[in-house]
Order: C-alpha cells, then sequence, then structure tokens
C-alpha cells in the first residue's frame, strides 16, 4: 500500500513571524523566498491576515493589500491561506455583515484562495456570516475549532461543533490550538471522532504551536487518525512560541504510511533564507524555548505577562499568586471562554481588577460586555450574578441574539469618514483599513506614499553589535586602555572594574 | 486497565550539560537541584561518566569520584548512572582488562548503580568486559546500541546486536541516539523487534538528543513498542543538540496507555533551578535550535564544525563541499562505522586530508588503526586496498583479535607511574585518573588542593554584561554626551561611532 500523502500548511509568512517576533517581518525580507515556497509542494502557504495587518500599517508603513497582491504574483501555483476572525475580521469589534462582506470580496479580488475562520469564543454565529461570504466568492471557506482545555470542553463538545460549522457549509475544518495545549490523546480522538460522525472524507487541518514542547506528537497522532493537513514552520522561523518545524515533520513520517510529498532541496533553500532574516528581528523575540507551565495554570504565557505587567504598574509585582488563583474563578464565571485573543486580556485584567479592588467591585468595560453577551455565547453559562453586576454598573441589558444583529448598515458612513482622511485613494480597500484600524489608519494613509519601512536591523548594524557587545563582555573582564583627547591633549586612561 | 508506568531517566546532571554547555557545570551548580531530583520518582539518574570525567579534571580542577559520592550522599534513594566506553573508559585508548575492572569496582564502591556500557563501533567484544565487571560487582549491566543510519544498518542487524549483548548478560538494552537520527518508525521497529525476539520482560531504555525536531515523537512510537524507560532532561536544560523535556513527556502521554508517575511538583522546582544556572554558561552554548540535515548529509553537527575548523586552519575553508562529499566515501571504505566520538573526528580528518592532499596520500595514524582493527570491528568490511595503504604507510599488521587482547598488564606500571606525581594521594582512583588522562592528570592532581572552580559567569558578571551590552546597542545607533571629571576639571565629551 502507497503511503497517504499529508498537506502541509507552511506559517512562515504569517503565525510564525507572528510569534516570535511580534509581527514585525517587513515584506522585503519575504520576496525572495516565494518562489522556492510556491515550488516546495504545500497544500497552502498562510501569509495573511491574523496580526499582519494591524502590524503591516501600524510598524512597517505597509499597505496590507499590497503586500497580499505581492504574495498573489510572486506565488501563481500556491493556494494563499488567511486567518479571520470571523465577525472582527482582523479588528476589535463586530462589524455590521456588509463590511464582513466587503472584507471578504476584496481578500478574493487581491488573491485570497483560503479563509481560516475563527471566533475566540467557539460561537458558531460569529462565524456563519463570514463563511458564507466566502462560499459566495466561490472561495475555501475553512470553519474553526478553537482548541481549550477546561471542566466543560469535551472531545464530544468539539466534535460537535465540527458538525455545526460543516453545516455552515465548512469546506474543511481547522482544529486550532494557538496555545500547545493539544496533547497526542485528545488530537487523536478528536480528528478520529469527527471523521467517525460526519465522515472520512470531511477534511481536517490541524495547527499547533510548539510552546509545549509535546505538539508534534499530536500532529503524528491526529495524522494517524485521520487528519488530512498539518500546518508547520520551516525550521529556521520555527519552535518556541512558533511551530514544529517543517523539515521535522517530513522527517518523522518517513518510513511510515504517510509521507508529505515536500520537495526538500526548495525547503532547505528557505530554510537558508530566513535563517538569514531572523537576526535581524531578535530584539522582538521572547526567550521561551519550552514551557509546560500551561497545562497546570491554564494561563497562557503572553496573558501571563501581560498581568504581571499590569501588577507592577500598579506597585503590585507581588501579587501574581493572588492573580493566577483569581482567573480560574473568572474564566468559569465568563462561562470557560477559550483564552485567546481578546479574551485572555479581558479576563486577564479583570482578575487583576479583583484582586486589586476587591472581586467585581470594578469591572472592565470588555469584561462587562463578555458577561452580558456583547462577544457571543460560551460553552457554559456564566455566573447570573456577575451579569448583575455587569448590568448594575453599565446600564447595558444582557443579549442572547448574534451581537453582530444589533448593528446597523455602516459601510456609508465609513466610505464617509475614510473620505475624509488625507491620503485616502478612494478604494474601498482603504476604506476597509479606516475601518479595522479607526485610530491607526488615519497615520498610515498620509504617511503610505513614503513606502515601507524595515524595522529589523540591518547587517551593518548586526555586525557593530556583535563587535560592540564582545567588546563590553570584555570590559567586564579587566583592564582596557583608552587613548582620550581632550582639550587638545591626549591622555592614556586604564579602565578597569572596582 | 490501568495506564503502563514508564520509566525515565534524567539526564541534566551528564548528557544535558555535555551537550548544551561542553560538560561545564560546576557541581556547585548541581547540588540544590539533588532532593528534587531523588523524590521526583526517575528511574535512574545519569550523573557521571561520559565527558564529565575529563571536563572535572581538565577545566573545573574537581575530584570526578568526590563529584560521584557527593551524588551518592545527596541522591539516597535513586539509582544513579553513567555512560562507560566499554574497553577505552572514559578514556581515548583501549586499557588492558584490569584496569577495566578497577574502573568498574571503584565506580560502584562510590556509589553508581547503572552502568551504560557502548562501544563507538558497535563492536560487542569491546564491551564484553566492561559488562562482565560489572556484574561481578552486582551492579546494573545495561548493553548498548549505538544508532546509526547507513546502507548497512537494519533493523535486524540492530536486533541481533541486542541479541549479542542479552548473551554477554545485559540487564537491559539502552538504544542509544546520539545524534537525533533515530524517527519514529524505525524506533518502533527495532524495540517491537527486540521484544517479540527475546521477550516482552526484556528491559529497554531509549535515549535520543533532541537536534533534528523529531525525537520526542521517536520516544513516543518506542513507548508504543514497548520501550520501558526513556531519557529525557529537566525543560531549562532541554533542547537543540540536547534531549526531549521532562515536562512535555509527562504531557505527552497524559490520557494515553501510558504514565510516568513523575512528581509534578519535584519537576517544576528542578526546572527553576536550572533555568537560573544556565545563563551562567552561555558562552559555551551552540546556537542550534534544530537542524536535520543530518539526514541528508549523514554528518553530525559536531563532527561538520570539525571538518570546517580544520580547512580554515588551512585556508582552504571553501572546500567544505568537496569534504562533505568525501565522508561517505571514507566512511564506506571503514566499513560503516556509526560517527560518534571517536570514529566520527577520525573518519572526518581522514576526509580533509583526502581532499587537500590526494585520497589516501597520507593517512593519520587514527584512521590508520582504524583500518587495521585496532578499534574493533565494524558492520561493513573494510576496503582491502586502504587496508594495505594503512598497513604499508604504518608497517603495523592488520588485526582481527579483540584490540584488548594485544595488551599488557599494566596496572602495575600506572600504579609506579602515578605514585611519582604530585599531589598522588595512594588512592586507585587517582591511578585511575592518571591512567585516563595521563597528560592533564599531573597538573589536576598538583592543583587539586586549590578546590573546584566555577567556569560560570556570576550573577554580578551577568548582570554587568547585559548592561554594558544594551549600553553598546546605544552607543550604534547615534552620538552620547558623557560628563567626564579629569584633574578636577569636568568637561562634556561627545562619542560618536567613527
Amino acid at each position: 500500500m502507497s503511503p497517504r500523502t499529508i498537506g502541509v500548511t507552511e506559517v512562515a509568512l504569517r503565525d510564525a513571524h507572528q510569534s516570535l517576533m511580534a509581527t514585525r517581518m517587513a515584506l522585503e525580507d519575504m520576496v525572495d523566498a516565494c518562489a522556492d515556497i510556491d515550488r516546495a509542494g504545500y497544500w497552502s502557504v498562510e501569509c495573511w491576515g491574523g496580526a499582519t495587518y494591524d502590524s503591516c500599517i501600524r510598524f512597517l508603513n505597509e499597505d496590507p493589500w499590497q503586500r497580499l497582491r505581492t504574495f498573489r504574483e510572486l506565488m501563481p501555483n500556491s493556494r494563499l491561506q488567511m486567518l479571520l476572525r470571523g465577525q472582527n475580521l482582523l479588528g476589535y469589534r463586530h462589524y455590521e455583515d456588509m463590511v464582513v462582506e466587503k472584507f471578504v470580496e476584496k481578500s478574493a479580488e487581491n488573491g485570497m484562495d483560503v479563509f481560516r475562520v475563527f471566533d475566540a469564543l467557539n460561537d458558531p454565529r460569529n462565524m456563519a456570516h463570514a463563511m458564507a461570504a466566502v462560499k459566495k466568492v466561490g472561495k475555501h471557506a475553512q470553519g474553526t475549532i478553537c482548541y481549550t482545555i477546561s471542566p466543560l470542553h469535551t472531545t464530544e463538545g468539539y466534535i460537535k461543533l465540527a458538525g455545526q460549522l460543516l453545516d455552515m457549509g465548512a469546506e474543511s475544518i481547522a482544529l486550532k490550538d494557538m496555545a500547545a495545549l493539544l496533547q497526542p490523546q485528545p488530537a487523536y480522538d478528536i480528528v478520529r471522532g469527527i471523521k467517525e460522525t460526519y465522515g472520512e472524507d470531511v477534511q481536517i487541518n490541524v495547527h499547533c504551536h510548539s510552546t509545549t514542547g509535546v505538539t508534534l506528537v499530536s500532529l503524528m497522532k491526529a495524522i494517524e487518525a485521520g487528519a488530512d493537513v498539518v500546518d508547520t514552520a520551516i525550521s529556521s522561523m520555527s519552535l518556541g512560541p512558533g511551530h514544529n518545524p517543517t523539515e521535522s515533520l517530513v522527517a518523522m513520517l518517513e518510513g511510515t504510511d504517510y509521507t508529505t510529498d515536500l520537495d526538500m532541496d526548495a525547503l532547505l533553500r528557505i530554510r537558508d533564507h530566513f535563517a538569514a532574516v531572523r537576526p535581524k528581528y531578535k530584539e522582538f523575540e521572547s526567550a521561551t524555548l519550552v514551557d509546560t507551565d500551561i497545562f497546570s495554570s491554564q494561563i497562557p504565557g503572553g496573558m501571563l505577562s501581560n498581568m504581571e505587567s499590569q501588577l507592577r504598574a500598579q506597585g503590585a509585582g507581588d501579587r501574581i499568586r493572588e492573580v493566577m488563583a483569581e482567573v480560574p474563578l473568572v474564566k468559569a464565571d465568563a462561562g470557560h471562554p477559550p483564552l485567546v485573543t481578546p479574551s485572555s486580556q479581558i479576563v486577564g485584567t479583570q482578575a487583576v481588577f479583583n484582586v486589586l479592588m476587591g472581586r467585581y467591585k470594578v469591572l472592565t468595560g470588555e469584561f462587562a460586555d463578555l458577561m452580558l453577551g456583547y462577544y457571543g455565547e460560551c460553552l457554559g453559562e456564566r455566573n447570573p450574578e456577575v451579569v448583575e453586576i455587569a448590568h448594575a454598573q453599565t446600564k447595558k441589558e444582557p443579549i442572547t441574539e448574534r451581537p453582530a444583529d444589533l448593528l446597523e448598515p455602516e459601510w456609508d458612513k465609513l466610505v464617509a469618514e475614510a473620505s475624509a482622511l488625507d491620503g485616502f485613494d478612494g478604494s474601498d480597500t482603504d476604506v476597509l483599513t479606516y475601518a479595522m484600524f479607526p485610530s491607526v489608519a488615519p497615520g498610515f494613509l498620509a504617511s503610505r506614499d513614503e513606502g515601507p519601512k524595515n524595522v529589523g536591523k540591518t547587517p551593518e548594524q548586526l555586525k557593530a553589535e556583535a563587535t560592540s557587545s564582545s567588546d563590553a563582555g570584555r570590559a567586564v573582564q579587566g583592564p582596557i586602555t583608552y587613548k582620550v583627547s581632550l582639550g587638545g591633549r591626549e591622555n592614556t586612561v586604564t579602565v578597569e572594574r572596582a
């Protein structure tokens, strides 16, 4: 029997640099790898969406739509893939349906093929309209399960959610493990359960981060259970809070009943390209190599460091243990949302408030909205007492309908507001940029003509730093003699640690 | 059915720092972790042998026997484990049998429990005497298979070697993958094959490095195939050229048919201990995070960098590709030895010689010895033409007997020579130190009284470096103005890169 071919999604151009270097990679550091990526034989190339749009206009003075068009041109043979936050698009609020449709239509027009649609709360109603819009333009709508662990989250629950996504027309199901929590056994059970319940021909894509060091095994188990496509990052853009290395996946499957059909020569060239690029962005990298704390604490690393800096800002850096103990309570009161952006920030900040000011004495606006249903529904019931507090503090009514159903049509208003901005070029894509990032867009549109800027270091800077840093290292060891000119006289000064 | 318990060998105290930081960790940086290691529930604690002995006397002015006794005292409930290079003991030549017996006897006397006995060429005759000596003192003799990939190395061959080791009285079999070459399918096949051939109750320990990023999956497959014990390193001493993280192994098995029974609280304290220690030895660390090149090149990373520096020293740094192409030919001519210390250096250096001076125009003494049988037998036949060249160059005869059979009794001579050394304390262990490292021992014995030295950085040094390195980073960006007092007068000086 010939081995079954497993598809691979390469995430180097999107999630890898988002996870490893705060989404700071400039397009110019990617273009030279595109020809090899295009010929390596990936099932798809994740290259857009997530935080890349925000980062483009906020840090890189780069038009995200131009980036998309460039990828389309440089990778004519590849499925381009994006991560789309359902009704939130790439922004941080719910958008009215017509804005969602416009965004999907323009993305498809500019070259996007596969839309991975997710919602932080796993509320299918927040994904439905975006998925319908993708299908309307004839592109691949991928429904997403955000994986988390809680007393309420079960294999059966995830299988049921997959069914809801399929009913909404999902062409494939993504099992998305953004916190590296997906252990081998549940990976196997969920994939197998979906296949057995809805048919072996349901396409399942599995996305894991590598933070806990265990998820390459989870990918193996998912593949054994029937997963069709898995996500990896080329080795030079892998590991830590990022993803498992693409070449390791290839090596893992050698000799088994599975294979990848990837072109190893192309992979090695892609690897070498990014091995040269990665050091430029070192200042944005976290030091995490492997961290399994999340299995016991249930608190993702990024959320923990957020809470720590909030506490320090209040001069209460020593109270992190209390906050860590508070998080599970707040999470349970909120109905056990997965802790990912934005729910991780919302729950974490409320836990900090609870410890500093007394439990639920003060609610953040976002936490009140979460409790009142304005982000959608979670798996668990929300604590009615806390819902009452939210109502009392905000005077807003709890809702049960889809949050976007409360919104008035807003496209014309967005067009009008965008039109008033310096540098607005009259396009729908500029309107969308304004819609998603109203406070950042004006500055970006005004400065767009100056062209992209690269926040990575130049080779010269890296070299200079290496030199002076090794000088610094030496300075600690023993005396150094300098010549110093002062007032026209030359002096010899010897410096030594006291 | 209750899950099967998998034993774990913690390698933090030996192989982890050998692989990550050139074996430089001082005993004083380990002692505070020992109580937790002792209570964590490991099957064994690898803490001695390999390169630690050499490093103790060469770099740390530390008596390795005192280190062993300290571990014995601090970890009374643990099986202490060492890596022993068969007839080479911990040195770089073959020793006469009585020296081997003395070494094993003294190691047992000072606290060693489990002896992992290996030979770089997998020649059972080089392991036999050491294993017999271990059994004679009533300790655990573990026979070792060094895993490599070649046209001659097959699953069947490894299974056969396991049988030879069991016939020699091995209480357990170690499958040792020092180059992270062991992929999941062969891991499964070899372990299953050994169990099916020799019985399910044959204990199999699996040791993998993590360099290629794939071997935690190999451990999973080995466990599914019946492996009893696996080797890992606590996460803060893991990954890169080291090993898979202990906590990730625990997480990997949760919910499966296997479990580890390790005490997670103890693991976290061990982790935190070494997380604080590791930065002290940063200057000894390699930058390798993951490297899958070895699957195609068959050349371990350490061997490659050795060859590169040899070439550079000859002003021929641009000829590395030729040397890389030469390695497989030299390896085949030598009968396909696994490429590990010392065979990797011997083959690599000869490949460099071949490229620089013409194929086999000049043989190194070591390569000639390898070709003439003085290191033992490999799986493959040696190229008779190259054997003839070795004979012609060295005038030594090829041998087929066990190399140590040619040696005269040498213990009394070693005692006499050691007795003449400054600082010799009259003990057998001092004689053994001299026997294994005759050029290093004299200096060590003479300076032993000065006590151990720590080559790691102090917290103060680390702090000073962090400060001056970030100053250095700033200095590159632009001019800095200092106030400088000199001869009682204050001046303003602006410094800028020329």
